[in-house]
């Protein structure tokens, strides 16, 4: 009979994958065996350890539902959902980084006129006009690409967080123009605390992290023939812009709100002066 | 400002843990996120496939109570809890290895006459004879050990699954005689299925493995001076000894159940011929 050890139990566990087993889940099951093993072995892992382990899952999967997930909170914290998001953004040069969709996207924002429009509304906060292209590969803007764009307002808080605002709050949709390009205004975002109340903030205060997030507007752009993106924009003088508790930050994501006194142009986007510009185009990659 | 990529995450994320942060805590932090990155990194894991991680675990979650705790299982059948266990098995040369409690201990069962008794009772099931001497590093039998024993029944249940078991069925406590000595009667255990209707079960059958438990015996035994044993005895020729579903089994807990005719010692435990017999001598470690 074999006789398993704390240095083979790891080919034993990766032996019992049948051969009818999906090549793909194979491939990731061995990896994660392999480096849940190594771990436990390389901190020596005890039993006692062991246990709070199990049990700090427990209270993870206890706080969440389908409205507040504490384990993709888990995950962001812990960088791997940034990395995975890097991890697929390694396309062609010119194309835009990518960065978490987060949870508080909403489908069906209103649709502003092609090109761009208002989203900043009545909105408290720092005016701002955000203006650029969405573009291809090959440097030629992409018409007719439809940009999703939300973010939360001066009180921090997503519309789908505060019964204060309406619905489609800082929420809007638009159809890029012939030549690729959009503009619209809103109002600067703001930092924000990620949930602290569960689990996971629990290892936040263990930590001495912080639990904010740099503020960001947030982006997805999709036009037939080309993979979607989903993005966010930084202040680059946000005060968390190198400290985002779920590291969403990319150099090439963050962006100068520039200050603008320009009479013409806050006129021609019903902006009051002094007005923040944000200028930044969106490189698509080619689908697949 | 730092310009974060799938390569220096990693040290970016592990440069949060605080100056103030338990070193241990801090330890096994720096080593989760790591091997969870390399992880992601090794299979280019992919936002889909991350998304259908996050939902195994928030099933997991759901899965999971106080009685029935999914994670511990998917622990279990990844070979974590068993390499948990070897880990704190390397103990001096002829300390007995620990397997796992399992979820089906209870405390308090019945006490058997010192050195020994009839846990076997009117159980239906191949009878056997389990004798041998608790001692310690130096080989001297430790008198006044405490031994619990608990396993599960011919119908494959534990007393605690099962409403038609007595609930203190096939478990008892006894003490060992001055010279370390014990012997208790039973049944022979019988293989059984870990629980597979949750989403462990699914990885289960999506992977072609068999959901069975090598059939096996439950002890854990205290004395003061010296630290708590936690293990199992498998019968040598149990169909799963080489295919545990959990990677509880160790070639040194794999012990013969020798068949005996012989009626002195029949008559001498109160068991019918013919029945099996179990010699075991369990090792102790010196306390801490």
């Amino acid at each position: 009979m074999q006789d398993l050890d704390h240095a083979n139990i790891t080919a034993a566990v990766n032996a019992t994958w049948g051969d009818g087993t999906d090549p793909r889940l194979r491939e990731i099951l061995e990896a994660l065996v392999r480096h849940l093993h190594e771990l436990a072995r390389e901190v020596n892992l005890t039993h006692a350890e062991w246990q709070q382990a199990i049990e700090f899952l427990y209270q993870v999967g206890r706080k969440t539902t389908r409205r507040r997930n504490e384990f993709i909170l888990l995950s962001d914290i812990l960088g791997v959902s940034s990395l995975v998001d890097m991890l697929a953004s390694r396309g062609p040069d010119g194309a835009t980084e990518r960065s978490v969709l987060g949870p508080f996207y909403l489908p069906n924002a209103p649709m502003l006129p092609v090109g761009g429009g208002d989203m900043r509304r009545d909105n408290p906060g720092e005016p701002v006009l955000v203006r650029g292209r969405v573009y291809d590969a090959s440097g030629r803007g992409i018409g007719g690409a439809l940009m999703e764009v939300w973010q939360n307002a001066a009180n921090g808080l997503y519309s789908n967080q505060d019964p204060d605002q309406a619905d489609d709050n800082l929420r809007c949709r638009l159809n890029t123009a012939t030549d690729g390009a959009y503009a619209f205004t809103t109002i600067r975002p703001v930092p924000y605390s990620v949930p602290t109340d569960g689990p996971v903030g629990g290892v936040l205060r263990a930590t001495g992290r912080h639990p904010w997030r740099t503020a960001h507007i947030h982006f997805r752009v999709t036009a037939p023939g080309y993979d979607e993106l989903v993005t966010e924009l930084f202040p680059a003088d946000d005060p968390y812009i190198d400290g985002d508790a779920v590291f969403g930050v990319r150099a090439s994501l963050a962006v100068p709100f520039r200050r603008s006194d320009s009479a013409e142009l806050a006129a021609a986007h019903g902006l009051p002066t002094p007005f923040g510009v944000v200028d930044y185009d969106f490189g698509l990659c080619p689908a697949g």
